[in-house]
């Protein structure tokens, strides 16, 4: 069967004959509709993120898919059930007490493999295998944009971890300012739209630009890093009871405790580089403290953040994400789907349809 | 009455000579025992921290108390009941909206004075007045060491808001790292004892050393920084559940990112002055993110964590709060109270006894 790979020492996508796999016990098989692109590919695809499994000279990309079951195997899934994958798996069969307890977001470095990042072939394929523990069913409706439940996931986690955060008194994010205007910082942008009064969008990008429009469209203000760097965020316009940080600037991280209004939260996704700077610890460390202000890093999400996030895909509004997929493509063109220009927002390969 | 304050311009206590104070409605009269003296104290004396009540050439010091009601003056207090004073009060008669929810913690700068620290005189006095809803009741036996109250409550916000920002997954601490063994240090270090199975203690003292002996007799390991710094405890022993940071060493922020096991969180109480590095920013975030891990900061209590604050000194080990307070100074030698050398660990001054 087709599958698009990266093989070891190149950089760029190619598509690839390999086996279609045989479920095992406790496994389905599933066929694959669609598999969404994002900064990760792009950074496996560099090197910079993630590793090859062993022995294997290639590695199937991608993580955020979704797909018809194929074949049910004797587990409780039906044939025909539409399935969303998590991408963590248990690094060895006798898995390990993360998995056990529904919390493999939590496994630390070397407790998991990730599909199509590290250690385990990604979801790339026209079919894939998987244990049905981890394949989360969706409406048939979410067929088409299904592929975007993976990302939602992310953000379900980080912003349960950034209100967990702030639990201990009373706390109601009325200013959110998302760091990147990538397809994650976009689809985040339009959830805490639902429930924070005023949002704001960090990018640097000179209009006529088409994620300024969607900002724009989901009532937020676009901030221009060029213009208005994070630090300067707090006094140019207000200080930000959350901060989402989804671009990997290593500065971020410390310049976002200065965007944030007192007692806010910064939740960091972004996986920066090595990078040194000079930085005013004092400060940084001072405005923590005397502000109750808390940063919190967050990475991947487990099956109870998918299923949060099939809800929060169903509420999305149907303009903003026909906006924001700007390309799905088949496999006879899939290297469309890694464009990384200015006109390229959220793309998806297609590699079967329903 | 006698008070003990520290006048504009000058770096040291001094003994002055103000009236005693009339409790308006709502308030009660204080008859102070004792008050504790520490690190912020200091760093008031030096002008590094706080500030004066306005119109006022001077400020009362001490925000440590204890005392009893020595006229309920129509509250709901008993006349010699023994109470601890919370710290924070509104700036104006109207107050506002963190102290009328009781989470004046939570208020920013300019929404609260703190007694004997910033804005109002402090307790340091024969006679106070306050409040009746700012005055924790404890219990007669606690009428001696009662003055602890206000450093534990400190840390047990601080533990709250720690514990609250890993309450989004399963997280149960094995392993806690204090950093700093002064007063402060050594109370959250018997706290955290209770129910963390390994415990370390950073310090730069040479043995032998009250607080080295205090940090091995409570079972803890003593980490000495001058030989193993912050970054590199993980790898000199492990990684750690939890980091308390007591010192206001600005790097410490920083690197204690780096002390921490995965899922782990810092909670940060020390306030440090501007101070530039260069730090690895990228790592810092980097190591944010891929291990879940979290930093919080945390200032000041409500009367929650006083409440609980009393629950926790009677259950602390009496030989432990024998050795930490190793002075108890009256009005004729108050000075000795501020010493800052290392055979003095906790001290308090004496105003007058039960």
């Amino acid at each position: 069967m087709d599958a698009i790979a990266v093989r070891r020492g190149e950089t760029t996508p190619t598509l690839v004959d390999v086996p279609r796999p045989e479920p095992a016990a406790g496994e389905a098989l599933v066929r694959v509709l669609r598999v969404g692109v994002d900064g990760t590919d792009h950074e496996v695809l560099a090197g910079g993120h993630g590793g090859f499994p062993a022995d294997d000279d290639y590695l199937v990309l991608g993580h955020e898919a979704v797909g018809v079951v194929a074949d049910a195997n004797g587990t409780d899934l039906d044939e025909g059930q539409v399935v969303v994958p998590t991408v963590r798996r248990p690094p060895n069969p006798g898995g390990n007490d993360y998995f056990a307890r529904g919390e493999p977001d939590m496994a630390p470095d070397g407790q998991y493999h990730e599909r199509g990042i590290v250690g385990a072939h990604g979801f790339m394929a026209e079919y894939v295998t998987s244990p049905a523990e981890y394949l989360v069913p969706v409406p048939d409706e979410a067929a088409d944009l299904g592929f975007l439940v993976e990302p939602i996931s992310i953000t379900e986690k980080a912003l349960e971890h950034a209100r967990a955060a702030r639990s201990a008194f009373e706390w109601t994010p009325e200013s959110a300012l998302v760091l990147g205007n990538g397809s994650l910082g976009l689809l985040t942008l339009a959830m805490v739209s639902e429930g924070v009064d005023r949002t704001y969008c960090l990018g640097r990008r000179d209009r006529p630009d088409p994620t300024v429009d969607l900002i724009e469209e989901l009532g937020a203000t676009y901030v221009d890093s060029r213009e208005t760097p994070v630090a300067e965020v707090a006094d140019a316009y207000e200080g930000m009871d959350l901060v989402y940080e989804a671009t990997g600037y290593a500065r971020h991280a410390l310049d976002a405790v200065h965007a944030l209004a007192p007692n806010g939260v910064a939740v960091l996704l972004g996986v920066p580089d090595p990078w040194e700077i000079e930085v005013d610890a004092g400060a940084f460390h001072r405005e923590l403290v005397l502000h109750n202000k808390a940063l919190v890093g967050s990475v991947n999400s487990n099956v109870s953040h998918f299923e949060r996030a099939v809800d929060t895909l169903a509420d999305l509004p149907e303009g903003f994400l026909d906006e924001l997929v700007t390309g799905v493509y088949g496999l006879d063109e899939f290297e469309r789907a890694f464009a990384d220009d200015d006109t390229t927002i959220k793309t998806a390969v297609e590699l079967s349809t329903r």
